[in-house]
Protein backbone atom coordinates (compact mmCIF):
# COMPACT_ATOMS: atom_id res chain seq x y z
CA UNK A 1 0.00 0.00 0.00
CA UNK A 2 1.27 3.50 -0.94
CA UNK A 3 -0.34 6.95 -0.82
CA UNK A 4 1.77 9.90 -3.39
CA UNK A 5 0.72 13.24 -2.77
CA UNK A 6 1.50 15.95 -4.70
CA UNK A 7 0.31 19.72 -5.85
CA UNK A 8 0.73 20.19 -9.63
CA UNK A 9 -0.23 23.29 -11.41
CA UNK A 10 -1.64 23.91 -14.88
CA UNK A 11 -0.69 26.66 -17.15
CA UNK A 12 -2.96 29.49 -17.71
CA UNK A 13 -5.95 28.84 -19.65
CA UNK A 14 -8.38 30.40 -22.26
CA UNK A 15 -12.29 30.77 -20.67
CA UNK A 16 -13.40 27.36 -21.97
CA UNK A 17 -13.14 23.61 -21.99
CA UNK A 18 -9.64 22.17 -22.25
CA UNK A 19 -8.30 18.67 -22.83
CA UNK A 20 -5.40 18.45 -20.02
CA UNK A 21 -4.63 14.86 -20.08
CA UNK A 22 -1.34 14.55 -20.96
CA UNK A 23 -0.20 18.38 -18.94
CA UNK A 24 -1.41 16.63 -15.99
CA UNK A 25 0.15 13.02 -16.18
CA UNK A 26 3.46 14.31 -17.23
CA UNK A 27 3.60 15.58 -13.45
CA UNK A 28 2.37 12.43 -11.55
CA UNK A 29 5.03 9.45 -13.40
CA UNK A 30 4.40 7.70 -9.65
CA UNK A 31 1.14 6.34 -11.59
CA UNK A 32 3.21 3.89 -13.15
CA UNK A 33 4.32 1.94 -10.14
CA UNK A 34 0.42 1.25 -9.19
CA UNK A 35 -0.86 -1.80 -9.88
CA UNK A 36 -4.23 -1.21 -8.56
CA UNK A 37 -5.96 1.99 -7.02
CA UNK A 38 -7.33 4.97 -7.61
CA UNK A 39 -6.12 8.58 -8.46
CA UNK A 40 -7.90 11.91 -6.91
CA UNK A 41 -7.33 14.98 -8.49
CA UNK A 42 -8.49 18.08 -6.34
CA UNK A 43 -8.07 21.73 -8.14
CA UNK A 44 -7.93 24.31 -5.28
CA UNK A 45 -10.08 26.59 -6.78
CA UNK A 46 -13.84 28.21 -6.80
CA UNK A 47 -14.41 28.99 -9.93
CA UNK A 48 -12.75 26.18 -12.34
CA UNK A 49 -13.90 22.67 -12.36
CA UNK A 50 -12.09 19.07 -13.16
CA UNK A 51 -13.79 16.94 -15.20
CA UNK A 52 -13.61 13.76 -17.92
CA UNK A 53 -15.66 13.90 -21.13
CA UNK A 54 -14.99 13.46 -25.25
CA UNK A 55 -11.08 13.12 -25.99
CA UNK A 56 -11.52 13.70 -29.40
CA UNK A 57 -13.66 16.37 -31.22
CA UNK A 58 -12.82 19.70 -30.34
CA UNK A 59 -16.36 20.95 -31.42
CA UNK A 60 -17.34 19.11 -27.99
CA UNK A 61 -15.33 21.38 -25.60
CA UNK A 62 -16.54 24.32 -27.81
CA UNK A 63 -20.55 23.39 -27.40
CA UNK A 64 -19.95 23.16 -23.97
CA UNK A 65 -18.72 26.28 -23.07
CA UNK A 66 -21.28 27.69 -25.78
CA UNK A 67 -24.25 25.77 -23.37
CA UNK A 68 -22.76 26.39 -19.91
CA UNK A 69 -23.45 29.63 -20.92
CA UNK A 70 -26.59 29.80 -21.55
CA UNK A 71 -27.18 27.68 -18.02
CA UNK A 72 -25.28 30.55 -16.09
CA UNK A 73 -25.37 33.57 -18.20
CA UNK A 74 -23.35 36.67 -16.75
CA UNK A 75 -25.25 39.79 -15.69
CA UNK A 76 -28.32 38.01 -13.85
CA UNK A 77 -30.30 41.01 -12.20
CA UNK A 78 -30.17 38.83 -8.60
CA UNK A 79 -26.89 38.66 -8.73
CA UNK A 80 -25.41 40.26 -5.83
CA UNK A 81 -21.73 38.95 -5.74
CA UNK A 82 -20.75 41.37 -8.89
CA UNK A 83 -17.65 43.02 -7.42
CA UNK A 84 -15.03 40.81 -8.95
CA UNK A 85 -16.51 41.20 -12.59
CA UNK A 86 -19.22 39.65 -14.61
CA UNK A 87 -17.68 36.40 -15.38
CA UNK A 88 -17.44 35.41 -11.50
CA UNK A 89 -20.58 34.70 -10.29
CA UNK A 90 -21.08 32.24 -13.08
CA UNK A 91 -17.84 30.82 -12.79
CA UNK A 92 -19.32 30.24 -9.23
CA UNK A 93 -22.12 28.38 -10.36
CA UNK A 94 -20.56 26.38 -13.29
CA UNK A 95 -17.70 25.37 -10.55
CA UNK A 96 -20.10 23.60 -8.14
CA UNK A 97 -22.32 22.07 -11.01
CA UNK A 98 -19.41 20.27 -12.29
CA UNK A 99 -17.50 20.19 -9.40
CA UNK A 100 -13.99 20.78 -7.83
CA UNK A 101 -12.64 16.91 -8.69
CA UNK A 102 -12.36 13.55 -10.32
CA UNK A 103 -11.35 10.16 -9.38
CA UNK A 104 -10.21 7.65 -11.40
CA UNK A 105 -9.18 4.01 -11.30
CA UNK A 106 -5.92 2.68 -12.31
CA UNK A 107 -5.14 -0.01 -13.21
CA UNK A 108 -1.37 -1.50 -14.36
CA UNK A 109 0.03 1.32 -13.36
CA UNK A 110 -2.62 3.50 -15.42
CA UNK A 111 -5.44 5.57 -15.75
CA UNK A 112 -8.29 2.90 -16.75
CA UNK A 113 -10.07 5.47 -18.81
CA UNK A 114 -12.35 5.01 -21.36
CA UNK A 115 -11.60 4.82 -24.78
CA UNK A 116 -13.19 8.55 -25.39
CA UNK A 117 -12.58 10.00 -21.95
CA UNK A 118 -10.37 12.74 -21.14
CA UNK A 119 -9.25 15.13 -18.36
CA UNK A 120 -10.65 18.18 -18.95
CA UNK A 121 -9.73 22.01 -17.01
CA UNK A 122 -12.93 23.63 -17.53
CA UNK A 123 -11.66 27.67 -16.77
CA UNK A 124 -14.20 29.71 -15.96
CA UNK A 125 -13.06 33.19 -15.28
CA UNK A 126 -12.16 35.43 -18.24
CA UNK A 127 -8.21 35.20 -16.61
CA UNK A 128 -7.90 32.71 -14.05
CA UNK A 129 -4.28 32.41 -14.64
CA UNK A 130 -2.14 29.14 -13.41
CA UNK A 131 -4.06 26.48 -11.76
CA UNK A 132 -2.99 24.64 -8.47
CA UNK A 133 -4.45 20.98 -8.45
CA UNK A 134 -3.16 18.31 -5.44
CA UNK A 135 -3.05 15.17 -7.05
CA UNK A 136 -3.70 12.00 -4.34
CA UNK A 137 -2.71 8.10 -5.99
CA UNK A 138 -3.48 5.21 -3.18
CA UNK A 139 -2.93 1.72 -4.24
CA UNK A 140 -0.74 -1.27 -4.96
CA UNK A 141 2.36 -1.19 -5.90
CA UNK A 142 3.76 -3.40 -8.53
CA UNK A 143 5.96 -5.78 -6.88
CA UNK A 144 8.28 -6.44 -9.90
CA UNK B 1 -6.08 -3.59 3.92
CA UNK B 2 -7.20 -5.28 0.53
CA UNK B 3 -8.35 -3.35 -2.84
CA UNK B 4 -11.05 -4.87 -4.79
CA UNK B 5 -10.86 -4.07 -8.74
CA UNK B 6 -13.77 -5.02 -11.80
CA UNK B 7 -15.04 -4.39 -14.70
CA UNK B 8 -18.80 -4.84 -15.40
CA UNK B 9 -21.48 -4.33 -17.77
CA UNK B 10 -24.78 -2.83 -17.05
CA UNK B 11 -27.16 -3.93 -20.06
CA UNK B 12 -28.36 -1.56 -22.81
CA UNK B 13 -30.91 0.96 -20.97
CA UNK B 14 -33.59 3.31 -22.68
CA UNK B 15 -32.55 7.20 -22.30
CA UNK B 16 -33.53 7.94 -19.09
CA UNK B 17 -32.75 7.40 -15.43
CA UNK B 18 -32.72 4.06 -14.23
CA UNK B 19 -32.67 2.28 -11.22
CA UNK B 20 -29.65 -0.11 -10.58
CA UNK B 21 -28.47 -1.03 -7.37
CA UNK B 22 -29.27 -4.37 -7.79
CA UNK B 23 -27.79 -5.03 -10.94
CA UNK B 24 -24.92 -3.59 -9.87
CA UNK B 25 -24.66 -5.22 -6.50
CA UNK B 26 -24.99 -8.68 -7.56
CA UNK B 27 -21.77 -8.14 -9.48
CA UNK B 28 -19.58 -7.16 -6.70
CA UNK B 29 -19.89 -9.94 -4.15
CA UNK B 30 -16.77 -8.86 -2.76
CA UNK B 31 -18.56 -5.72 -0.34
CA UNK B 32 -19.51 -8.17 1.73
CA UNK B 33 -15.90 -8.64 3.34
CA UNK B 34 -14.94 -5.33 3.67
CA UNK B 35 -16.42 -4.23 7.45
CA UNK B 36 -15.08 -0.61 6.54
CA UNK B 37 -13.95 1.43 3.08
CA UNK B 38 -15.16 2.88 -0.14
CA UNK B 39 -16.78 1.86 -3.29
CA UNK B 40 -15.77 3.49 -6.38
CA UNK B 41 -18.29 3.13 -9.46
CA UNK B 42 -16.62 4.54 -12.84
CA UNK B 43 -18.54 4.81 -15.93
CA UNK B 44 -15.92 4.53 -18.68
CA UNK B 45 -18.19 6.36 -21.27
CA UNK B 46 -19.02 10.10 -21.57
CA UNK B 47 -22.71 10.37 -22.63
CA UNK B 48 -23.49 8.35 -19.97
CA UNK B 49 -23.15 9.13 -16.37
CA UNK B 50 -23.49 7.26 -12.50
CA UNK B 51 -25.54 8.86 -9.43
CA UNK B 52 -27.71 8.64 -6.64
CA UNK B 53 -30.95 9.43 -5.81
CA UNK B 54 -34.10 8.36 -4.92
CA UNK B 55 -35.10 4.53 -5.27
CA UNK B 56 -38.76 5.06 -4.36
CA UNK B 57 -41.21 6.44 -6.76
CA UNK B 58 -40.36 5.67 -10.38
CA UNK B 59 -42.18 9.34 -11.31
CA UNK B 60 -38.79 10.91 -9.89
CA UNK B 61 -36.91 9.39 -12.56
CA UNK B 62 -39.30 10.76 -15.69
CA UNK B 63 -39.01 13.91 -14.08
CA UNK B 64 -35.27 14.22 -14.08
CA UNK B 65 -35.36 13.09 -17.65
CA UNK B 66 -38.07 15.66 -18.55
CA UNK B 67 -36.37 18.49 -17.05
CA UNK B 68 -32.86 17.34 -18.39
CA UNK B 69 -34.17 17.37 -21.51
CA UNK B 70 -34.71 21.60 -21.25
CA UNK B 71 -31.85 22.28 -19.36
CA UNK B 72 -29.42 20.64 -22.50
CA UNK B 73 -32.24 20.63 -25.09
CA UNK B 74 -31.64 18.87 -28.49
CA UNK B 75 -30.69 21.19 -31.74
CA UNK B 76 -28.92 24.22 -30.15
CA UNK B 77 -28.30 26.60 -33.40
CA UNK B 78 -24.59 27.10 -31.59
CA UNK B 79 -23.92 23.33 -31.73
CA UNK B 80 -21.29 22.11 -34.03
CA UNK B 81 -20.70 18.56 -32.66
CA UNK B 82 -23.83 17.35 -34.88
CA UNK B 83 -22.36 14.36 -36.52
CA UNK B 84 -23.40 11.97 -34.00
CA UNK B 85 -27.22 12.95 -33.84
CA UNK B 86 -29.11 15.69 -32.25
CA UNK B 87 -29.22 13.24 -28.89
CA UNK B 88 -25.22 12.85 -28.62
CA UNK B 89 -23.83 16.84 -27.56
CA UNK B 90 -27.14 17.20 -24.67
CA UNK B 91 -25.63 13.88 -23.56
CA UNK B 92 -22.13 15.50 -23.33
CA UNK B 93 -23.59 18.16 -21.59
CA UNK B 94 -25.48 16.17 -18.70
CA UNK B 95 -22.78 13.41 -18.23
CA UNK B 96 -20.59 16.37 -17.42
CA UNK B 97 -23.01 18.02 -15.19
CA UNK B 98 -24.21 14.57 -13.60
CA UNK B 99 -20.89 13.06 -13.64
CA UNK B 100 -19.14 9.52 -14.31
CA UNK B 101 -18.55 8.35 -10.68
CA UNK B 102 -19.66 7.95 -7.74
CA UNK B 103 -17.88 7.00 -3.74
CA UNK B 104 -20.33 5.23 -1.57
CA UNK B 105 -19.36 4.10 1.63
CA UNK B 106 -18.76 0.39 3.06
CA UNK B 107 -19.98 0.12 6.53
CA UNK B 108 -20.19 -3.92 7.58
CA UNK B 109 -20.11 -5.43 4.19
CA UNK B 110 -22.83 -3.35 2.92
CA UNK B 111 -23.16 0.23 0.93
CA UNK B 112 -23.87 2.59 3.72
CA UNK B 113 -26.48 4.46 1.30
CA UNK B 114 -29.31 6.49 2.99
CA UNK B 115 -33.18 4.64 3.11
CA UNK B 116 -33.95 6.59 -0.04
CA UNK B 117 -31.05 6.59 -1.93
CA UNK B 118 -30.23 4.05 -4.87
CA UNK B 119 -27.83 3.86 -7.73
CA UNK B 120 -28.86 5.43 -11.32
CA UNK B 121 -27.88 4.88 -14.37
CA UNK B 122 -28.20 8.18 -16.44
CA UNK B 123 -28.42 7.08 -20.29
CA UNK B 124 -28.59 10.55 -21.97
CA UNK B 125 -28.01 8.28 -25.34
CA UNK B 126 -31.07 7.09 -27.62
CA UNK B 127 -29.59 4.21 -28.08
CA UNK B 128 -26.33 3.35 -25.70
CA UNK B 129 -25.53 0.27 -26.12
CA UNK B 130 -23.86 -1.89 -23.34
CA UNK B 131 -22.44 0.29 -20.41
CA UNK B 132 -18.78 -0.37 -18.81
CA UNK B 133 -18.48 0.38 -15.56
CA UNK B 134 -14.89 -0.13 -12.97
CA UNK B 135 -15.50 -0.90 -9.64
CA UNK B 136 -12.89 -0.22 -6.89
CA UNK B 137 -13.48 -1.34 -3.60
CA UNK B 138 -10.64 -0.48 -0.92
CA UNK B 139 -10.78 -0.87 2.63
CA UNK B 140 -10.15 -3.69 6.10
CA UNK B 141 -11.41 -6.92 5.64
CA UNK B 142 -13.89 -8.78 8.33
CA UNK B 143 -11.30 -10.98 10.51
CA UNK B 144 -13.63 -13.56 11.25
CA UNK C 1 -2.35 2.92 7.32
CA UNK C 2 -5.65 3.41 8.98
CA UNK C 3 -9.74 3.70 8.07
CA UNK C 4 -11.75 6.43 10.15
CA UNK C 5 -15.58 6.00 9.70
CA UNK C 6 -18.39 7.80 11.30
CA UNK C 7 -21.82 9.58 10.81
CA UNK C 8 -22.62 12.68 11.90
CA UNK C 9 -25.13 15.17 11.72
CA UNK C 10 -25.66 18.70 10.23
CA UNK C 11 -27.79 20.84 11.65
CA UNK C 12 -31.32 21.67 10.30
CA UNK C 13 -31.09 24.52 8.12
CA UNK C 14 -32.91 27.07 6.21
CA UNK C 15 -33.87 26.61 2.17
CA UNK C 16 -30.48 28.08 0.66
CA UNK C 17 -26.46 27.23 -0.01
CA UNK C 18 -24.43 27.08 4.20
CA UNK C 19 -21.34 27.22 4.68
CA UNK C 20 -20.49 24.34 7.03
CA UNK C 21 -16.72 23.55 7.44
CA UNK C 22 -16.53 23.87 10.78
CA UNK C 23 -19.68 22.54 11.91
CA UNK C 24 -18.26 19.60 10.14
CA UNK C 25 -14.70 19.68 11.21
CA UNK C 26 -15.25 19.59 15.13
CA UNK C 27 -16.81 16.40 14.88
CA UNK C 28 -13.86 14.48 13.05
CA UNK C 29 -10.54 15.25 15.29
CA UNK C 30 -9.06 11.89 13.97
CA UNK C 31 -8.58 14.14 10.92
CA UNK C 32 -5.50 15.64 12.74
CA UNK C 33 -3.99 12.24 13.18
CA UNK C 34 -3.43 11.60 9.28
CA UNK C 35 -0.33 12.33 7.82
CA UNK C 36 -1.20 12.24 4.03
CA UNK C 37 -4.91 10.90 3.20
CA UNK C 38 -8.46 11.22 1.58
CA UNK C 39 -11.89 12.27 3.55
CA UNK C 40 -14.89 11.48 2.01
CA UNK C 41 -18.10 13.26 3.06
CA UNK C 42 -21.44 11.61 1.98
CA UNK C 43 -24.98 12.65 2.49
CA UNK C 44 -27.44 9.95 2.91
CA UNK C 45 -30.53 12.21 1.20
CA UNK C 46 -31.68 12.67 -2.19
CA UNK C 47 -32.54 16.23 -1.84
CA UNK C 48 -30.00 18.11 -0.51
CA UNK C 49 -25.86 18.29 -1.39
CA UNK C 50 -22.64 18.59 0.23
CA UNK C 51 -20.58 20.86 -1.86
CA UNK C 52 -17.11 23.03 -2.10
CA UNK C 53 -17.83 26.49 -3.39
CA UNK C 54 -16.56 30.31 -1.83
CA UNK C 55 -16.15 30.67 1.64
CA UNK C 56 -15.53 34.19 1.78
CA UNK C 57 -18.38 36.29 0.62
CA UNK C 58 -21.76 35.10 1.91
CA UNK C 59 -23.22 37.03 -1.24
CA UNK C 60 -22.13 34.05 -2.85
CA UNK C 61 -24.61 31.93 -1.59
CA UNK C 62 -27.71 34.22 -1.73
CA UNK C 63 -26.66 33.89 -5.59
CA UNK C 64 -26.60 30.20 -6.22
CA UNK C 65 -29.82 29.72 -4.14
CA UNK C 66 -30.99 32.27 -6.60
CA UNK C 67 -30.03 30.77 -9.60
CA UNK C 68 -30.53 27.05 -9.16
CA UNK C 69 -34.17 28.53 -8.69
CA UNK C 70 -33.99 29.28 -11.96
CA UNK C 71 -32.22 26.27 -13.21
CA UNK C 72 -34.61 24.06 -11.43
CA UNK C 73 -38.07 25.71 -11.06
CA UNK C 74 -41.18 24.51 -9.11
CA UNK C 75 -44.47 23.86 -10.52
CA UNK C 76 -43.00 22.73 -14.36
CA UNK C 77 -46.03 21.21 -15.90
CA UNK C 78 -44.47 18.04 -16.77
CA UNK C 79 -43.79 17.53 -12.90
CA UNK C 80 -45.34 14.08 -12.08
CA UNK C 81 -43.38 13.07 -8.63
CA UNK C 82 -45.40 16.44 -7.04
CA UNK C 83 -47.40 14.41 -3.45
CA UNK C 84 -44.20 16.07 -1.42
CA UNK C 85 -44.86 19.08 -2.48
CA UNK C 86 -43.81 21.77 -4.90
CA UNK C 87 -40.25 22.29 -3.28
CA UNK C 88 -39.64 18.38 -3.78
CA UNK C 89 -38.99 17.59 -7.40
CA UNK C 90 -36.58 20.77 -7.78
CA UNK C 91 -34.55 19.53 -4.54
CA UNK C 92 -34.12 15.71 -6.56
CA UNK C 93 -32.80 17.70 -9.66
CA UNK C 94 -30.66 20.02 -7.55
CA UNK C 95 -29.35 17.17 -6.10
CA UNK C 96 -28.54 15.03 -8.41
CA UNK C 97 -26.90 17.91 -10.23
CA UNK C 98 -24.40 19.24 -7.50
CA UNK C 99 -23.95 15.59 -5.45
CA UNK C 100 -24.12 13.81 -2.79
CA UNK C 101 -20.05 13.50 -1.54
CA UNK C 102 -16.97 15.52 -1.51
CA UNK C 103 -13.63 14.06 -1.56
CA UNK C 104 -10.99 16.28 -0.10
CA UNK C 105 -7.48 15.34 0.52
CA UNK C 106 -5.59 15.31 3.79
CA UNK C 107 -2.25 17.16 4.33
CA UNK C 108 -0.70 17.05 7.74
CA UNK C 109 -3.66 16.61 9.26
CA UNK C 110 -5.71 18.95 7.88
CA UNK C 111 -7.94 19.20 4.89
CA UNK C 112 -5.45 20.47 1.81
CA UNK C 113 -8.15 22.91 0.85
CA UNK C 114 -7.74 25.89 -1.72
CA UNK C 115 -7.72 29.48 0.32
CA UNK C 116 -11.70 30.40 -0.57
CA UNK C 117 -12.95 26.49 -0.18
CA UNK C 118 -15.12 26.05 2.63
CA UNK C 119 -17.92 23.21 2.57
CA UNK C 120 -21.27 23.89 1.88
CA UNK C 121 -24.58 21.96 2.72
CA UNK C 122 -26.75 23.04 -0.31
CA UNK C 123 -30.05 22.15 1.79
CA UNK C 124 -33.22 22.23 -1.46
CA UNK C 125 -35.89 21.29 0.70
CA UNK C 126 -37.91 23.84 2.35
CA UNK C 127 -38.24 22.30 5.76
CA UNK C 128 -35.08 19.48 5.44
CA UNK C 129 -34.69 19.06 8.82
CA UNK C 130 -31.42 17.37 10.45
CA UNK C 131 -28.86 16.16 7.25
CA UNK C 132 -26.70 12.42 8.16
CA UNK C 133 -23.36 12.25 7.09
CA UNK C 134 -20.85 9.54 6.89
CA UNK C 135 -17.63 10.96 6.86
CA UNK C 136 -14.89 7.90 5.96
CA UNK C 137 -11.08 9.32 6.26
CA UNK C 138 -8.51 6.46 5.11
CA UNK C 139 -4.85 7.78 4.90
CA UNK C 140 -1.27 7.20 6.88
CA UNK C 141 -0.63 8.09 10.18
CA UNK C 142 1.47 10.36 11.62
CA UNK C 143 4.34 8.38 13.39
CA UNK C 144 5.38 11.03 16.41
Amino acid sequence: MTWHQTTIQISEKSRGFHLVTSEILRQVPELAQIKVGLAHFFIQHTSASLALNENADPTVRHDLEAHFNQIAPENMPYFRHTLEGPDDMPAHIKAIMIGESITVPITNGRLNLGTWQGIYLCEHRDYGGERRVVVTINGEENTQ
